[in-house]
């Protein structure tokens, strides 16, 4: 069986565990503890070099890092449902989407990135909260603005498809922060219709053995 | 013919300049200049809801943005010389290389999140070039981690891949901010390797038309 090193408030690892889930892989879950700083451990280094969650150790030992990729591999593992649509242009907007979330909002608002800016730039704890807000407003803008017009049950499609991966594990941190969700009602609307669905319900992180 | 919003100096730009070039795909160029900040020019902000370059206008006036999903419309649309190998396991490595540069260096160096620094954070204009090295070194490292044992000349395999194109357009910035290369020989022979071919030459800040 598969295992994914994952973390229950990380929201790449969350990415992960809704594209596993969508694609019917049963997966063994190890928490890397992020906040006691497990990541660092020599052990873990020996696993993935990059420190961080999530990683997936495949049946034959090959250790997959960084989300996208993961999930890339899971879609070319298992095509179907397919994370992206076949026509190259359509495909190319839902990947910009899920680009936006994945690229202009959360490396910035990483952990060890806000950390940084809390202990190198004296940043304090509602700097550090503004910036995260700042990014997710910005991106959330970004974000509805490369929605297609039409009634569309996600973001593209009336099916999920990886720009609503990514997008429900960003919700999951815009409200942990207490992000102004006033002028994105669609995006809650969005996760509203993702979370009725028993492969996102499953991923989420008060849903993981290592929550707390 | 299809036109390219790029900036000289922007590695996201780059990567995407490269890409063409290696596909044979002719391009109109449009320069936008990030550091008098063309890009939040309305005007832009109407090709670009994300305000950022690079975008690309396909010949039928659709829309591209965000340079990875860029890379994979190219490839979709002329498959062949291929950015990504086909084996899916294999495809994983060489992908989450590339996204080792994509997310977890460049997005934090970003021009607007390191002029963030500087305005809200008091950062002076040190801090944020030891802010840029910092993430670089760390990623570098991570880098180097997943390249796999054996010759090859580029990261991967004896042909340039996406994980090569993010990486030559990231060791540019690395060159301008001064970042010390010593532990990391190997980047800097696949540099060369790269700078060797025409499409990368073709496509470096320096031969752009709106480099000064």
């Amino acid at each position: 069986m598969m295992v994914l090193y994952s973390y229950w408030r990380s929201t790449t690892s969350y990415r992960v565990r809704i594209g596993l889930n969508m694609k019917g892989l049963a997966y063994e879950s190890r928490s890397i503890d992020l906040v006691a700083g497990a990541q660092r451990s020599e052990d873990f280094a020996a696993i993935n070099p990059s420190r961080g969650v999530p990683a997936l150790v495949l049946e034959d030992g090959t250790v997959l890092t960084q989300s996208m990729a993961i999930l890339d591999y899971l879609d070319q593992r298992v095509p179907e449902p397919a994370f992206l649509p076949s026509d190259p242009t359509q495909r190319a907007k839902v990947s910009a989407a899920a680009q936006v979330i994945a690229m202009d909002i959360h490396p910035v608002n990483n952990l060890k990135v806000v950390g940084r800016l809390k202990g190198e730039h004296g940043a304090s704890q509602d700097d550090g909260v503004a910036w995260m807000r700042h990014w997710m407003t910005e991106g959330f803008h970004a974000y509805m603005a490369l929605l297609p017009k039409g009634d569309h049950v996600f973001s593209f499609a009336d099916t999920p498809q990886i720009c609503d991966i990514c997008l429900v594990a960003q919700l999951y941190n815009a409200h942990r922060w207490g992000v102004d969700m006033s002028p994105f009602a669609r995006l809650l609307e969005i996760e509203e219709a993702a979370m009725a669905l028993e492969s996102f319900q499953r991923a989420k992180p008060e849903a993981q053995p290592d929550a707390s």
